[in-house]
């Protein structure tokens, strides 16, 4: 099997574990539960719980306890790019090809689901207390996931960006929105994968390094593509960065020291994860992949 | 010390837990954490933190693991009130006789300080694990939060508000939107309080029945006081439900029956709490001051 084979084979079954977790669209509430889903399943390469099982197997994990926490890394990344698109925020009519959620279901049901699917992935992670009664691990995770969302992670970043359109960002403030906004759910997914698996101290610190380099190439790159990709394959419009008078690591750095930069944190990436033991092969070839990534 | 001023002297502690766990506004991400300062310091009778430490104590509950979770409770509180305000939602400009979050803020920093205060209460929440290692009762009592928090909680009864906006409601469906909306976080308060306390099975589940008649109660009793109360008392506008076409417990049953179901059913909720054993005086005084409440 090539690596691309396999890359899709594990990206449909880290899918199917995610949707054994989405609510039934029934009762009263039934409308949330379908904008909810509605973005849960819009597609996308699943990449955050894909790097936490592969995390979690790498260091010996079995069974299914990373399970709800992969669907709960999914649940507040569909957050976040519900409420991202709103017309108070980027106002984007499109993502992964079809009309967004408030586009679809109205602003304030978009407002809600975001809310929602946020909240559902500490109801889902929660399942793991059952799982695992007492076992320290479960704790630490969820307060990892926690911890990497919120205004000290993922939210911070956010908040930032959002402060930011339309007036010139120096290289320092970028590179804390990127740490933040995308590095923090990539960090907090290899962690989480690394805790569950019983990994302590010093490699955890490590895979979180791994991870803070994969988010930043992966920012980069999606910087990159902006401005080299078509719409029909990326499935929203590109140049959007430019129409919004966006500073990007592109317009700071150039093209080509951008692509440049991609390729060498990666390498540093795959350096660090070559340093710890564990079947890492896969792992390894998915970093490589996301250099040379067209979406 | 009249009931009154143990109300004050309780609150007061109350509220200085909760300001314990808000976050420093430094950093890059100084405006998000201003902004959900802002809303956390709003005044507010800090009901569901009251209820939740007084139902800790009642049921034999010692030091300070009922902290975090009071002010996770609060914090999530505060989330809802910032996105209900929201232009897409109530597009209300006062809450607690201060500006609401949106008009100083904007409505991007206020949907994304209303993420960040939910995101914030499991943050909080979960310092609970590194106080009780391996102990149940936090996953447990984090569990409880979650899912009375999301979908099947708080948030599916405002998604079901959302919806019914301008449309007539009949009884079943207020009593959906009552019992999730405002019922599930007081549930959620009383119920918290219960597991960390220590307290299993049955008598869950009788603190459960006697917060939700609370929640009912004082749902109803803040339907009347649109009616019958003034700004100046309510520091919020009255008439809100009339004048955006709300079917409302006073629209339905009429003002008299009104008032006296909020008093059976807070009678109905000490009767159960007489049931049970602890010490239990101030909760009952608590529940009775909410029938003649003012605002």
């Amino acid at each position: 099997m090539t690596f691309e084979q396999e890359l899709e084979k594990r990206t449909q079954e880290v899918q199917e574990t995610i949707y054994g977790y989405l609510p039934k669209e029934t009762g009263c509430q039934k409308t949330i539960l379908e904008a909810m889903n509605y973005s849960m399943t819009a597609g996308g390469k699943r990449l955050r719980p894909l790097l936490m099982r592969e995390t979690y197997r790498m260091l010996g994990g079995e069974g299914t306890l990373v399970e709800p926490f992969m669907a709960a890394i999914e649940m507040i990344h569909t957050h976040s790019l519900i409420h991202d698109d709103l017309p108070a925020m980027d106002n984007d009519e499109y993502r992964r090809g079809r009309k967004t959620t408030h586009v679809v279901y109205g602003e304030a049901m978009a407002i809600l689901a975001g809310d929602g699917l946020l909240n559902l992935a500490y109801e889902t992670a929660s399942r793991g207390f059952a799982m695992a009664p007492g076992d320290t691990r479960v704790g630490s995770a969820l307060a990892t996931l926690a911890a990497k969302t919120g205004v000290y992670g993922m939210m911070g970043g956010q908040a930032v960006d959002v402060e930011s359109v339309g007036e010139p960002l120096d290289r320092e403030r970028l590179h804390f929105i990127y740490r933040l906004k995308t590095g923090a759910l990539i960090e907090a997914s290899m962690m989480i994968g690394a805790i569950l698996a019983g990994a302590v101290g010093e490699d955890i610190l490590r895979i979180g390094q791994v991870a803070a380099d994969v988010g930043l190439a992966f920012q980069i790159q999606d910087d990159i593509l902006d401005v080299t990709g078509t719409q029909q394959i990326l499935g929203k419009p590109i140049n959007s960065d430019e129409k919004n008078h966006k500073t990007t690591y592109v317009t700071i750095e150039g093209l080509e020291k951008a692509r440049a930069d991609v390729e060498q944190i990666s390498r540093r990436a795959i350096h660090t994860l070559d340093g710890m033991t564990g079947e890492k092969e896969f792992l390894r070839e998915l970093i490589l992949s996301l250099i040379s990534r067209k979406k």
